[in-house]
């Protein structure tokens, strides 16, 4: 059995390069049915567009269709490795969006010079589009990108590793705190790791009722508080008027955790100065901010959560961009709105608090799974996501 | 039945919008192959490319992927209506590219502010792709757009209504002087249309032999001559030295017409002043410089080819770019250079040559077909081009 990493390696290479292809969706074997995809045939559908835009819907892909892009600044956990280096995961993300929602992907590796470099390419390019997928951009240039691009067009724009994971932690975190009899409005929240994920976590927690004043977000400097001078905007949104410091201070108290850094940064000691019932979302991958088990061992009325697949209450992008997309595409929505991310959060938490059917069970290998410590958010491969959540964010991009 | 017309617009939008989709070419149904598609597997050819970038070709499908990039501004005869309208034939050509030479394509229609933006825009997205297939952009932009990518990109770049066309109509050519009995060193050759598809046949032309004193080139100004002031380059460089002003003139005694211009320019009685056993190329799509039973009524010596598809003779970019592409790519050519183009021009000569096979006889239904006035080039859906052409191209490319 070869490793984990050479299986990776052959799945790649083999039995060819990458991991999407481009097919024709309407038959082409004849001359007649070429005479109609290409010339002159084409030239039908060419005159409609020309004379009325919005029949790019009906003629072409436009409206399936999602740029799934990146500068390759901040790939997965490894760090700013180029756009190059990024396109197995941008192809990684169009082989996700077509499995779990039918979106056909073109991922779009950009090497620009410039930040406003990279936003002009992505303008000049969106006629292609029905919708951006911004994807691993580092912090605080994808704040300024997806800002600048939301503005400059009219089809939907979205920043996965922000809005998505905001979604899932969104829904995670309120169910986890639900089980443990507590209120997200009520809630002492403490985030590691300030980026992308983080700030677009905490403001999504903010809109759905989280309390400022029990939050306390805590960067490589330690806690952002009110003292600090000279902090970038994104930062000093969540400046605290605190006496905490370290993160050991911020924990002590604590109803929630939620770690969006890197590897082994909390202790035990620091869980154990948490709350009653505290919420522990370890999310660093692939290494959590603390392993599950040393969470247990130093207390055991906490529920845990991380990003990997191997422990319970995994915290998957999966389980949104794609449901959010095809949602936004169906109501040809002009952006993703807070009002839709939210509807997005109901329809999950409303799910993972549903009986499982039997059919989601045998996908697991599981004979019972129930709304609780050990499940907080829904299976990815629970065909009802689909069914839900889509309608759900086109509802709201509706009213 | 339904018209063509509406045949054309029902293919496009049913059973759903559009010609391509996207396909994930891996399988992803379980959990485990999801893991080595994205996170936590994908961080390994990630990993391996951001060390050497040419692992891009063995993990990814870049090496086999071909933008096809337009800007809408010469959307096949139809002119500049946008690149959006452009969508369905960039589409279409994506179809083409993966019928015929198993080719992955990404449609891109750019909507730039300046010509230095449209080519930065491409420059900046090219990481993603193995080539650049330019497409329906209008002279003189394209020529300079072409230069500019060729020389800042390390990626095969071809703009097909140029060098796509030139390497069909100089194959179509020098195949139908030969069947008349005479050389192309020797011809007296008449061009229509001093455009992208006009400059690159004729530059192809002479490269291969043509006698630039005996060639005339005629644009909406009349023939191009010497005592002309302030011609554009491209105009400029086929300046001849005459006193024929109108197409009439030029038509008198000419071997071979080759017209890529517009509807029903040349008259019968240009075509009979021509010199014995002329070549007539009337190229304008849909409707020729002159329909061929015309060419027919006024003499019975004359060798006619158009760009249709309902006469014998066609000439088609089909014959040319996927073929050229699938050698480029898997030679993995840094640009495509005349001496590949000329290699592909000799393969289409020769092969058009060569017996025909009994199933591309039955494909057409035909009982015959034989190199000669009615068979100067191969059938479209001939298999032995695939087999043919890429073979020579690469082989120049290594030269």
């Amino acid at each position: 059995m070869p490793t984990l990493k050479q299986q990776a390696l052959d799945y790649h290479q083999f039995p060819k390069p990458g991991k999407l292809s481009v097919e024709s969706s309407k038959p082409c074997a004849t001359q007649h049915e070429l005479s109609l995809a290409y010339s002159p045939g084409v030239a039908e559908p060419v005159r409609a567009i020309g004379a009325d835009p919005e029949l790019a819907y009906r003629y072409t892909n436009k409206g399936n269709l999602v740029a799934v892009i990146t500068d390759g600044t901040a790939i997965l956990g490894l760090g700013n490795l180029g756009p190059l280096a990024a396109k197995p995961v941008m192809e990684g993300k169009g082989v996700l969006f077509k499995r779990f929602a039918n979106i056909d992907v073109f991922d779009i590796e950009v090497n620009a010079p410039s930040v406003q470099a990279f936003i002009d390419t992505v303008v000049n390019i969106a006629p292609t589009f029905g919708g951006i997928n911004l994807e691993d951009i580092a912090a605080p240039h994808c704040f300024e990108i997806e800002k600048a691009l939301s503005e400059r067009l009219d089809i939907p724009v979205f920043h996965d590793d922000q809005h998505g994971t905001a979604v899932i932690i969104c829904a995670g975190l309120i169910n986890a705190l639900h089980v443990q009899g507590k209120k997200l409005a009520d809630a002492r929240i403490v985030c590691l790791g300030a980026g992308a994920a983080g700030n677009a976590s905490l403001r999504l927690l903010l809109a759905m009722g989280a309390d400022k004043s029990r939050l306390l977000v805590v960067d490589k400097v330690g806690v952002l508080h009110t003292g600090m001078i000279d902090l970038p905007p994104h930062h000093a949104f969540f400046a605290a008027d605190t006496d905490a410091r370290t993160l050991a201070d911020a924990m002590q108290g604590a109803d929630a955790f939620i770690g969006v850094s890197a590897a082994n940064l909390v202790t035990p000691a620091m869980i154990k100065s948490m709350a009653d019932k505290p919420v522990v979302f370890a999310l660093a991958n692939p290494d959590p901010e603390i392993a599950p088990h040393d969470v247990h061992a130093a207390r055991d009325d906490a529920i845990i959560a991380t990003g990997r697949s191997d422990y319970p209450n995994q915290v998957n992008n999966i389980l949104g961009f794609p449901f959010i997309f095809r949602g936004a595409l169906d109501a040809r929505a002009k952006r993703i709105t807070q009002k839709m991310l939210i509807a997005a959060v109901h329809a999950l938490m409303d799910l993972a608090r549903e009986p499982v059917p039997a059919d989601v069970l045998a996908i697991y290998n599981l004979t019972e799974l129930a709304f609780g410590r050990d499940y907080i958010l829904p299976k990815p491969f629970d065909a009802r996501l689909i069914e839900r959540i889509p309608p759900a964010v086109m509802k709201a991009a509706k009213e």
